[in-house]
């Protein structure tokens, strides 16, 4: 018992390639507060949504690795270009559980439509890679998956543009043809969206449901843990946060995307 | 004399984090079409607008050390970020002539500008680097630098909305605060923005001089190789491509921004 709580008081390893996977450790931290966590961001390499899947895979093993010495009990891919690109090779490579944004989202929608018309946002690696409507027709192949990549997203949530006249136009603009498809479910495929999440309802109207993969992968995590006995039982979470730039720019910005305030980020090299 | 040639064919370096560096590619080959140039886009990298001092400053290293490999005669650094942020320490570590696209179009600013009130626009790294304003008042203290970090530019460019409504509208409220102080010169503080030149001047009006900091570096290159005696005097100019990532995207990309078409682009790891 005693060495059970010691094997499942080991954190559990969060990455991304920047800020936005700090909304799923929001959600994560909020559904599991007893859960030691550790956040990587990939602040030198970041963003990943246009870069190919070669490079993402290679930075994402690194910081997998990485993220093993420090002794950690699984791993979530909290980046939906690494998760669509590189789940497959790390799941070889690693040797602790890991999962990624698009196996939780995915099942979320499949709940939640109703008339078979499925919205993706994402990057354009995401988008490219087409690892939604993949994981969406392996459990249900009569579901129609309309796909959209949205490039300016990412920077618009990064430049604190979260709402507003301008970003109401660009969300208009994306999302045009998936509302002409006439979906009624439209998952959120990138970390940074749940920041435009009310923008995006005042646009697309409230028949739309929106699904963000931060929620999704959380409730995830919690039943992973729960079927491998890992669940740690005891005292308050941890946070430990390490980045490969700037951990000032992080510490300060982090806070958008992160319910708690951000104490110490340690810079490391892989 | 012969051998003198020889030296002198040898091709002219120039480096980015991406695409934007080919507006400097493309101005050079206008004004010296017989020069050889080799191009670097540092595309696992990009961008390095809102990167750390410390981080571009490596990848401008290794960049710069891989040109030399090649030969080259010249470095240009078609970056403002890298810029602003590395050419003293390229200066010292790298033994061939070496230009940044900073003193350039200060140079041009100071020519144009009557009332001594100049705006820069750039990345959050360039600006926040100040490097125009200290280049410009080295010249004379009595100009008047307003700058103003643009972070949507770069991906609105990439996504290629370089015109239209949005855009318009996006450039109104980062220059608003430029335009209240009287400029009448503003410097395009980044390779990307030539390509948003004719709307920025619809939205400030055409009393505001636009320098455009890829002209002015290909002036410099110019007078540059003439002063050491290395211009190359016969033939067409051949062009080379390496990236750090996908070959393919640049390729197809790369167009949008250079005047020539891009035929082979090669992949190197640094």
């Amino acid at each position: 018992m005693q060495e059970n709580q010691t094997k499942n008081n080991r954190a559990i390893g969060i990455f991304d390639s920047g800020f936005g996977g700090l909304t799923v450790m929001s959600a994560i931290s909020k559904l599991l507060p007893k859960e030691n966590l550790i956040y990587f961001g990939d602040s030198a390499h970041v963003p990943y949504g246009s870069k190919s899947k070669k490079v993402v895979t290679e930075f994402s093993t690194d910081i997998s690795k990485f993220l093993v010495k420090k002794n950690v009990k699984m791993i979530v891919i909290a980046c939906n270009t690494a998760s669509a690109y590189s789940l497959k090779t790390l799941k070889k490579v690693i040797k602790v559980p890991i999962i990624g944004v698009i196996e939780a989202g995915s099942v979320v929608a499949l709940q939640n439509t109703k008339n078979k018309k499925v919205g993706v946002i994402g990057t354009e690696g995401t988008v490219k890679s087409n690892a939604y409507a993949k994981e969406i027709k392996k459990h249900n192949k009569k579901i129609n998956c309309f796909s959209k990549a949205c490039p300016l997203f990412v920077p618009l949530v990064e430049e604190g543009w979260n709402s507003g006249k301008i970003t109401e136009d660009i969300i208009s603009v994306y999302l045009k043809e998936l509302v002409d498809k006439k979906i009624d479910t439209i998952i959120l495929g990138c970390t940074h969206y749940p920041l435009l999440k009310d923008t995006i309802k005042k646009v697309i109207g409230k028949n739309i449901n929106i699904i963000d993969s931060a929620t999704a992968v959380a409730t995830a995590v919690k039943n992973l843990l729960e079927k491998n006995n890992l669940l740690k039982e005891k005292g308050k979470g941890r946070y430990e946060f390490y980045v490969s730039d700037d951990p000032e720019k992080f510490k300060k910005l982090g806070s958008k995307f992160f319910n708690n305030k951000i104490n110490k980020v340690t810079k490391v090299e892989l």
